[in-house]
């Protein structure tokens, strides 16, 4: 096959394009698990990645897929037969459902038409219905990665409390952490699940899970089966670096330098980061005359932002151009949403000018897929990059 | 602190010593997951990697560690309250029994004093003491890396044959696979479970099992409570190359090589490399009037090889003194060998150069820990090389 | 310092962006350069690296810059005293000129506004001045780097022709070879030389010269002292694989991987791409209302733009700014246009939307410092890569 | 070809082991040499190396192999036609006075039967005699990388100052910087010339000198033609970071690394440990009932061990041995020594337990080729480890 010469850009809404500071980290030979080396590293680590999560707890980080992080919030926390209720914003609501399904609770989902945020008045209408106080959870997904939509986790926790209900709260911040503000700790959320993949600009691999007091208090009467996901040996690594079986050693490593790199930037301007970089997306997909898929302008997401294909227009052919083309991957379509839309991720490790660099590949690979849209797009990009202060004084 | 001139060896009994080519692997830029190169690459390595553990079925890999086979093992085929048998040769096997225990399993134990193999004929008997055929399951650690101690599976097998009785023969060979003959469907197996941190020569990260066609039938019976760990999705990626959740991939890219660099070897010569250096080993201890743990000729390990230590020697301080002086790790002691022993790693990417270095780090620090040793272990071991044909015929 | 996130661009007219594989590949271990495994290296990098320079013999590779290619090219032709003569088309051509005046020979010059190439006939004339024929040399800058004008040296060697000269052409082909064509033997050119980090994607530490016949026996008149640049002992590493002194053997380990990329993209597909980055970045420029260094519009570059700043607009501010607020480090004036020029570089491996982002950025830049441009330069170059034919088909 | 497990080892007097955050360094993307980065590193780099050279003056680094190194020693401080004296110790001595010749320099040699170091009597009987005071300078090779020996150049200056003679004393420590004690400015050197690929730690491509001022005045009036190799623009680069043409400027960043670890380690122990795997070499050597090519117990180099082989035996044979069956690379005879001796380099970046793997590999290796050794010659090499002092304190 004929090389393509240059870069390519991992546009999607994660895995994200990891540093390559992180690479060369994640390639370091592999330590000793239970050596002094490796226990400080990750007692360093477990300390540090608290205050991404916004949280002065420890935080439980297990060898495994985001995925795995879903299935330990639920079996550390409830008991067969348990009712949850979730609001299915997306694809991602929809999986973490089918997972509690799985491991044998009962669901009440709120439906959406995949088009907007959680309501957190629905959520408060549900849970005053629920006269019997048997729903013991509410599931949210914070930023739902399929969408591109952003839910307030601080309104449906005020929602919450305005029902005076007594459900667990688990949010799934597996592709905010690190590109939004998550506050564990201020938006009382009892466990927050994440992954390594996204904002933390690691490979796939890592769990993690910031678990509040009371979360902690509701494993005593939890007995849904747990072994690999128990959580209570897993935050004793806090103290002592000492993981209860052999740990992703790498990844931890590789993870102690993203936190290096998040601190040198400040998580302030990370956050200002992802917000320009969203509104650079969605300025030139507006300028082009497409649809965002999400429909409250207030909701749309700093990290991925996910465009409705007109009609007959395959996301596949399109993504497929844009990779040989240009060396760009973006997402397509998930579940219902398959072939409908594109998602353009734009979080993690990413400047202006690769976000410059996708919209220009879309502006330039789209009319050759019959899609009809206005020129421009990047430039109506580049007027925000303009609108936004700069390092550097001019001369 | 003082930097430490030349290079360190990780002669644990796992993690090993990662390749240099399989680092460069995994720091290759992550993948799209669910993109034809990934996809195409997990493909691949789901096809060869079966030839590692004997099989021609397909081979689930979870982004998990070791521990989370086991559960995986377990929760596809048994339900809540099924018995299952085990012995318990080691920490680990022990270590599986309580993840038993934990999923609501009854275990039976078959004992023994951690220095010798499964006794096949103790198996039959058990299983032939259960009339009822209430064991669903035999629970058996291939390489006890704690012990150093070998068990035969296929001897276990033909006693499973022998009593005639219809339990799941479940292995772990967590630190066997890729070091010594692993013969999934010549042994008939029905679960084998391993990791990715020792013969594979990867870090820590990834779960393997090899699974049969009972086993498969097994899960449709099966009531344990199962998401994450349910293979059924798992294996449908060894046709499309797409896993159910995200894979770590990064590891997955790094497996691809790790398997080229065992074909480019040839597992037999992989195998012979590995009893060579048990022979080294062993020898070198022998010679300086140690004890080997394994009380068992027959069964020593060709992986790892553990030392008793004289009364009142600290592992720990012995183990410090291997990495300050020479930048050397072994194993120490787990769980009732806690300070009562030293576990020589010689498993994965490892020369003979490496095993003689390691021994004489080991015969020059032993003594100033007031071990009384008779010098010479290193020529010893070089005795063994000796007696090997070499590579190159000289002139 | 506060980390800037995302991708630095080398947009350099060389050092160029090292392609990851490249990197890699200077970071392999070091091999014995006098072991089999590094001659067979050797030995295949001299083979192909002749296809770049057009050449079927045997090029010298010399652990050196590309002044020390200069130095090589004239000591092996040269006798003190000799006449050369050279055209000044800029900084390089002018620094060449002084490492031959070092050397004790007598360079006549053509000079030039630094904004146009060598005239032919100019070449001609001062040939057929020559009734003595006492001129032994033409140095020729092929492209000139600090203008981004390039120059036809088959025009040249026509011309030299015409004239009936006997000189020898000498070509500095630093900044072209592996962007444009180069055609050593098919334009008679008698020396060219050329260096690492440009075309060959690799970082400085190599200089290379592809010989003619003739300059081969020129060699054994020439009186110049010579040792280091002695070209025959690195002739003969052709045939051996051995070199006359240490080489710098992981460049040229990482020459191979250059080359295996060069040829995994075809020539003519490296040349097509440089030739489409020329027009875009000069569709950018020109739209933008800035005036292009290089007058004459036959003559413009395809691997470097140069582009003159309006009066009192510093470079250094405006690279600075880039370099802090975008990543992009481009070039600033050399010599006579010190704080007047900036330098586009757009060789090595570049893609579109690198040059797209080098041009955003510079459009996003350029303002601040006071510079009037007309915006819709991006947009101009994209139409440049909408023009042209693209790898994949539309569906 | 089957693959060879493990690790190799470059047991070369040159090339050696580049430490793995060397390599790292050296495959960081290459960066703007005319950019602040750079220069800073660059500054930095210049000022520390002096502390290896012994010396508080700039080093001047060029991109060029060591023998370049030679050529700029001479061509800044000569003129045509000048006599210098060398003493022939070996094959490097030898081919610097190839490099003196070829300049058009006179040289008067010193022989020797390449078995011992330079007599200072020698010389100061020679400078005596040159009554008219015509030799320039005095060559000498520190440490004769093809014999294993070192020479006393303190001894040398001192028998220099006693003649009473004007020559300049220009001194190769290629293969003793950084393994040995180099005193550039308490043994009054004129020039020391080094290369990047031994003490240093990194792969060949750089070749360094320091200089003193009475070389910096004969600079004044030497005449040789010279430009590359021209010393004060490279000397200016100490105060600017900006050298006068493009610089291998990922070996600069390199040897940022490479310094910092010498100083992590602390020269002192440097120094000691070359000593002592010196020690550990001929131990072994020397129980083996080998002969040490030279002949002088004191000048014996703590680098490199030079054995002779007996009659018959090919070193070409011997080495592919050790290569293919253990991976280890030493050096054979060069020149007059061709197939008649083994060069064991002991330098750069080793520990113990690589040092007692060559020799491993050596006493299994040797009598496979025919050669009667006296096995025990690890045990005797250990037994000088064993009488060192380790860094841990024994419980």
């Amino acid at each position: 096959m004929t090389r393509r010469a240059g870069r390519s850009l991992l546009q999607l809404p994660g895995p994200t394009n990891v540093p390559d500071a992180v690479l060369r980290a994640l390639a370091e030979p592999t330590l000793d698990h239970r050596g002094v080396v490796f226990e400080g590293i990750a007692r360093s680590v477990i300390a540090d990645v608290g205050e991404v999560f916004g949280t002065t707890s420890p935080v439980a980080i297990f060898p495994a897929s985001g995925t795995g992080g879903w299935e330990a919030a639920l079996v550390n926390t409830l008991s067969p037969g348990d009712r949850v209720l979730t609001c299915e914003t997306g694809f991602f609501a929809a999986a973490w459902t089918r997972v509690a399904k799985a491991l044998g609770l009962i669901v009440d989902v709120i439906q959406t038409d995949w088009r907007r945020p959680v309501d957190p008045a629905a959520i408060a209408d549900a849970l005053r219905a629920d006269i019997a106080r048997s729903i013991r959870a509410v599931l949210i997904v914070h930023n739902e990665t399929s969408t591109g939509t952003t839910s307030d986790v601080a309104a449906i926790r005020a929602a919450m409390d305005g029902a005076r209900h007594p459900a667990l709260l688990l949010v799934d911040t597996v592709s905010s952490l690190g590109a939004m503000p998550v506050e564990h700790d201020a938006w009382r959320v009892d466990v927050t699940v994440s992954a390594s993949q996204k904002g933390l600009m690691l490979p796939p691999g890592l769990a993690l899970l910031a678990i509040s007091q009371t979360a902690r208090t509701a494993k005593l009467s939890a007995t849904l089966p747990r072994s690999y996901w128990d959580w209570d040996p897993m935050l004793a690594a806090a103290g002592t670096g000492a993981f209860p079986y052999t740990p992703a050693s790498n990844m931890i490593v590789g993870l102690r330098t993203s936190l290096d790199l998040l601190a040198a930037e400040g998580m302030g301007n990370v956050f200002a980061r992802h917000r320009r970089h969203g509104a650079m997306a969605r300025a030139a997909v507006e300028h082009w005359g497409l649809t965002l898929l999400c429909a409250d302008p207030a909701a749309r997401s700093e990290a991925v932002t996910a465009v409705l294909l007109p009609e007959g227009i395959a996301d596949t052919a399109v993504r497929r151009g844009l990779l040989d083309n240009f060396g760009v991957t973006i997402g397509g379509g998930l579940g219902l949403l398959k072939d409908r839309c594109l998602r353009i991720g734009h979080l993690g490790d990413v400047d202006d000018l690769m976000i410059i660099s996708t919209l220009a590949a879309l502006e330039l690979e789209l009319p050759r897929h019959g899609v009809d849209l206005a020129p421009g797009g990047v430039q109506a990009a580049m007027a925000v990059v303009a609108a936004h202060g700069m390092v550097t004084a001019a001369s």
